[in-house]
């Protein structure tokens, strides 16, 4: 990524981090009453990358949005961080750490991180509704964007996504398969993501549907790189134990292909993110962005 | 109840069972990849009362409706199902039956239980949505409808009951804390449900409050009916084990009052309950509603 680039980029981390942490919606007290809030707050600060609202930020400000939608960017997040923190538990994949800290459920309890996982699921609802309420965006717009973030995390998308990784460990599967699993578990929100800038840039369906196929092939490439570090990373570059796909019997595009052809398929991946919206003015960032995802090593 | 509005209630009853089962969102084949949507239909099949859509319904009718809103009562179904699932869950409540029935882990495993009441969290906004967005209700009454019944089952509402339950295990309380837990666990969702019959209906806002103070204070009667129930009732009527509470260390009305004040009690909730609404043209069946659930067996 240019420097130029890297800075809007690192200020759009900087914007989503400030506001999850300032976020109403979360103030609690060192009451135990609160421990379900201190735990959504515990989860969404443990460094995640933030891509998915800063794919939204980028393609708002592609469609020509100048307002600031931050708040709703950062719901992206909180429906990322429900579904880690419930994918991290003991009956899931069990997973005690996370971004090199303790999982929700290691550091609160599992009945907590049940609880904080659920409360980070309907607070995005919460969020685009009251900004509706508030007359910021239009009632069209938020009832658009709760269709789009209800459906890419609900049955048909990464619960389905969540569910096909759950019935696949330990079987054999091929190609087709793990495509289909990756799009659903990863795929979609990183779809919404990209639609939810749009939309609220209020572009055209046809440049809607463009940013969505980006990010589709951006999570495709996204889910390969991540398959391949699982295998040849380093602990403390992914902040979690290596190899623990394996160790869980997971399938994955590593196994399934080998590493070469693995990457190679991601950076195909890449290229087609890029072509969806190289051609339009100022998607610089975006496609840097996807070709840095798949050089990326944690 | 009179025999005639025995009937209206019945026939809400089966249009909700109706609506449920046959709900597009949740057909699913014998595919294993379907087995979370199973998981789904089993919990919201497993022969609830139903009584927050039939609350939707007849605030809805009170206050003028007149068209099929039956699907977006049944989500009202749907959050008070995720609730259920995630409450039974061996790190919650640990409840291996409900309604006579394996509860959803049990008959599923922790893992599906997990995601079917994630999906069934996430699943109501996406109904209200497409309503919406197919034009069978306004843009504006499906942002109301988004922001009550996220807020009545979020952080703010039924999460935080149940938080208040998860701390109070083995701790004396006292009757304003015990008052504070079921306001939030049982009351909040019962609010929303009035209040979107109400708002459906296109009700003034004084309305939706009648409407909404009805449904808190029967919603107290009802958790006190329900703990009186847990210590004198039976277990072939309850359809789970009795004194299932006690056995948890958990704090009820009838612990804190005796059953004899708490039956008091809950008939002061009930009775306040059907002062908010007695006055108003063809409110007989929600006030017969009340006085009758706080004479329940089951």
């Amino acid at each position: 990524m240019t420097e130029q680039n890297l800075k809007v980029f690192s200020d759009d981390v900087a914007l989503i981090n400030s506001v999850i942490e300032n976020l109403g919606y979360l103030k609690c007290t060192s009451d135990r009453s609160n421990s379900v809030i201190a735990a959504e707050k515990y989860g969404l600060c443990a460094g995640g990358k933030r891509i998915r609202p800063v794919l939204c930020l980028e393609f708002y400000k592609l469609f020509g949005g100048k307002e600031d939608i931050s708040e709703i960017a950062a719901c992206l997040e909180l429906i990322h961080t429900f579904s880690l923190i419930h994918d991290d538990m003991p009956e899931m994949d069990n997973d005690s750490m996370r971004r090199g800290k303790p999982s929700v459920h290691a550091a609160y309890g599992a009945d907590i991180a049940l609880l904080a996982g659920d409360g980070l699921s309907l607070l995005p609802f919460e969020i685009i509704s009251a900004n509706a309420l508030a007359g910021k965006i239009s009632c069209e717009t938020a009832v658009k964007l709760t269709s789009y973030l209800s459906c890419a995390s609900g049955n048909m998308g990464m619960i389905m996504g969540q569910m096909l990784d759950i019935i696949s460990e330990g079987q054999d599967v091929d190609i087709e398969f793990l495509k289909e699993m990756s799009a659903k578990k990863t795929g979609c929100l990183l779809m919404a993501s990209a639609a939810f800038g749009a939309i609220l840039a209020g572009a055209e369906q046809c440049d809607v549907k463009r940013a969505e196929e980006y990010a589709a092939n951006l999570g495709m490439s996204f889910q390969i790189v991540d398959d391949i570090l699982d295998v040849i990373g380093t602990e403390s570059e992914l902040g979690k134990p290596i190899g623990s796909d394996k160790i869980r019997n997971k399938n994955t595009f590593a196994d399934v292909l080998g590493i070469d052809k693995a990457y190679e398929l991601a950076q195909r991946y890449t290229e087609s993110a890029v072509a969806q919206i190289k051609d339009l003015n100022g998607s610089q960032l975006l496609c840097e962005l996807a070709s840095d995802l798949v050089k990326r090593r944690m």
